[in-house]
């Protein structure tokens, strides 16, 4: 009788819902390919009092949430079990305010990202996060999972873009931590349990983010390079020389052949390489930004870091080799079934990893070809095998996932753990972090209420 | 009889320590003013197992722990309490690996920020870290306080420079997070746990720290404004114009005028202005840098942003011009007893929070200065108010914090809140979020044991 809350046909007569089967088929899964089940009910509340009614109600009822955004996500998180009650942020989409002296933004969870890139930019300012689902993905998806994408380098990951957050918890308690500046230290910063936790915590229903200058002009150039050694030096030349530098993006040369097949381009360049870099500046429109690019480019050929470099003349020729980049999703659909990783490796181990672990799956699996590509600069490596056996898909999880662990890494960078790689996150996270994040989740949502089965019991 | 433990004289066996008064003496208080009290025995633990055995020990014989660095905090944090067993982690002193490919330092807790700084940089790469305590706080310490200082606006506060880190728990447990890439998005990143609570949930013992390009130089300029409306569009286009942009430091009239007297300076410009901002930017030695640098200060003037401008010829002048910004510790011994403020309000609310404190303070206090000057970058401002009287403190910090929390602001934007502020906290967190905070200090740091009545109960 303390938390009163309404029943749940009173719920279903107030928030906005659908329950039939044809409609609720789509919020079954994500994009990770797990195998979702049908829920009782999926609601599309317009506020944050309604999200915590919803809670409350469920509390009272036992039933248990799946929380959904975009549906974008990589790791089977939103992908709901039989009878759940799916809360989909879809509907609590505005963008509420755009502060122009301080440079935030404040906006509910349900706002697409490219939607909320170009309210911003409307106002002259810029919010850097960026990859493939931009189109689709939720902001308070982003957040939860703290995504990563192609701008890392320059403006961090996701956590680095939020200055505060709005969330309910699994009593239905409504926290507002909207805070707006970037230095507050008053105690435990609370948003931190809730970034990249994937819903086992709390509800992200708005969030304040923090904007940049909107960059006035972009330049890419690609550079061919004869080993890993020489990336490595390039990266930490490119980081010194220039400031404006938003993205490093390496491709060996068997994934840059596969990606130029898939996206019907020409090979960039003539000869062949081991290495390839796709550079990126982006910043004010001067003419010190060209010079000091073409500058660097110079230097590195001078240096012998690099070995060849091309620079677009146009937009359309720069656009052509990020299609290049870009062309992963392709390739994938034609190496099916494969397993994409995206793994965490210090670099100075990389090219230890890459060699143990592409010998042992060119021995074991010598029908499947593995690709390699990243986002150098924050140590995160792709890399796709396929095409595999259903039945083989576990055991070379295993196999990269320890030998990554072996050597310090990550087995989830950006994609984040969900339901798909929870059998693994051993290999990544030792006995007694597991034990301290089961202790908080079982302090925060005992009942188990929020997004069940994910990440750890 | 779980958790062996040595007994207390076995302890005092093996790991070094201090115990006679005249030695603890200086272990007893930190920089704030707050009066520590005598503590039973000082350990000065070497290694990561003898602070894991000391909290053994103290949980089986029930003694309360304050943990200590470099005691130059501001917030009465590591003040002793009389019979207090002190762990400083003082002789944790070793700068374990540069890692100079990755990027990556891994660190003991206890080492001095300057010689950390000094040993990255003989490596040709750059922590930038700094404040005015450097020579003598610990890193740990400003880990545990995510302490702030002059270069947030490029580079971020600490939590942005920790890549992983080393915690003992509690109850003894060690937690080795060593993490060494940007990106691991694997559930709850525990680290947040432990940065800018202050001792409250766990020691640090040892660090993973983010290294940056070493600087080839630096550029610094003062510029003179007619108003903080003026302030607020060139800090937006600094922050768009200068990649390289790492100090934006801002000193109101009154303030540019006790700071020349104080550090013996002539006033730098002939004319008197508002409010002035000091600039720097670090980057790579090439022509560009310079060049943009210019450019930009000359756009100032054309645009009237900018009355004036001081382009210091020597470093000696741009020293001289960063005297005038740190003579802060002079002024303050000249306005005993004072409050030296440290709070975060939003861009668009500071000039009218400004206006209403000024305001109540000089009609309330009339015998007070009030000073003001900030790391607006991050909307992080300083005012200083003194000479008061003792009895009037408490109220003129009342009068402040509730100022600044009717605007959206933060009691405090980097000093943290220890025992000094606690009384405040209220006006910074929501009785929800202190609730929160609450629980998790009790799941993990149920008997009070690490920095007792330090921030939250």
């Amino acid at each position: 009788m303390k938390n009163s809350s309404p029943s749940f046909n009173a719920l279903l007569a107030s928030v906005p819902h659908i329950a039939s089967p044809d409609q609720m088929q789509r919020h079954m899964s994500d994009m990770s390919g797990y195998e979702g089940a049908m829920p009782a009910v999926v609601f599309r509340p317009v506020s944050t009092e309604q999200v915590s009614a919803i809670v409350k109600t469920c509390v009272a009822e036992n039933r248990k949430i799946t929380i959904q955004g975009g549906l974008t996500g990589l790791a089977g998180g939103a992908c709901a079990d039989a009878g759940d009650v799916v809360i989909s942020l879809e509907s609590m989409n505005r963008v509420e305010e755009i502060d122009t002296i301080g440079g935030v933004a404040i906006v509910q969870a349900g706002v697409i990202l490219e939607n909320l890139c170009h309210a911003v930019q409307q106002e002259d300012w810029y919010f850097p996060l960026d990859f493939g689902s931009r189109g689709s993905c939720l902001i308070g998806g982003n957040v939860s999972t703290n995504a990563g994408g192609n701008k890392v380098l320059r403006y961090g990951t996701t956590r680095d873009l939020v200055l505060g957050m709005e969330v309910v918890l699994p009593d239905g308690t409504i926290l507002n931590m909207l805070n707006r500046v970037i230095k507050n230290n008053t105690g435990l910063d609370l948003k931190h349990l809730f970034i990249g936790t994937e819903g086992r915590l709390g509800i992200i229903t708005r969030l304040s983010l923090r904007l940049f200058p909107n960059p006035q002009t972009r330049a890419t150039a690609l550079v061919a390079l004869d080993s890993f050694d020489h990336v490595t030096r390039m990266l930490k030349e490119a980081r010194s020389a220039l400031p404006d530098l938003s993205s490093f993006e390496v491709m060996w040369q068997s994934y840059l052949v596969q990606a130029a097949l898939h996206a019907n381009k020409e090979l960039p360049f003539e000869g062949s390489y081991p290495i390839y870099v796709l550079l990126e500046i982006e910043g004010a429109d001067k003419d010190t930004f060209h010079d000091g690019f073409h500058a660097f480019l110079e230097f590195l050929i001078e240096s012998e870091i690099g070995r060849d470099v091309i620079v677009p003349q146009t937009l359309e020729q720069a656009d052509s080799l990020w299609q290049i980049r870009d062309a992963i999703g392709e390739i994938l659909r034609s190496i099916r079934p494969y397993v994409a990783f995206d793994i965490g490796i210090p670099l100075k181990h990389m090219p230890a990893f890459i060699e143990q672990v592409t010998a042992v799956l060119e021995k074991e699996y010598p029908q499947a070809i593995n690709l390699l590509f990243g986002h150098l600069g924050d140590g995160n490596l792709h890399l796709t095998t396929g095409k595999l056996q259903e039945k083989e898909i576990f055991a070379v999880e295993e196999l990269v996932y320890q030998t990554a662990s072996g050597f310090g890494g990550s087995i989830s960078a950006e994609h984040g753990i969900g339901r798909i790689k929870k059998p693994f996150l051993k290999y990544s996270r030792s006995r007694e972090e597991l034990d301290l994040m089961s202790a908080i989740k079982n302090l925060i949502n005992p009942r188990d209420i929020f997004n069940a089965g994910r990440i750890v019991d």
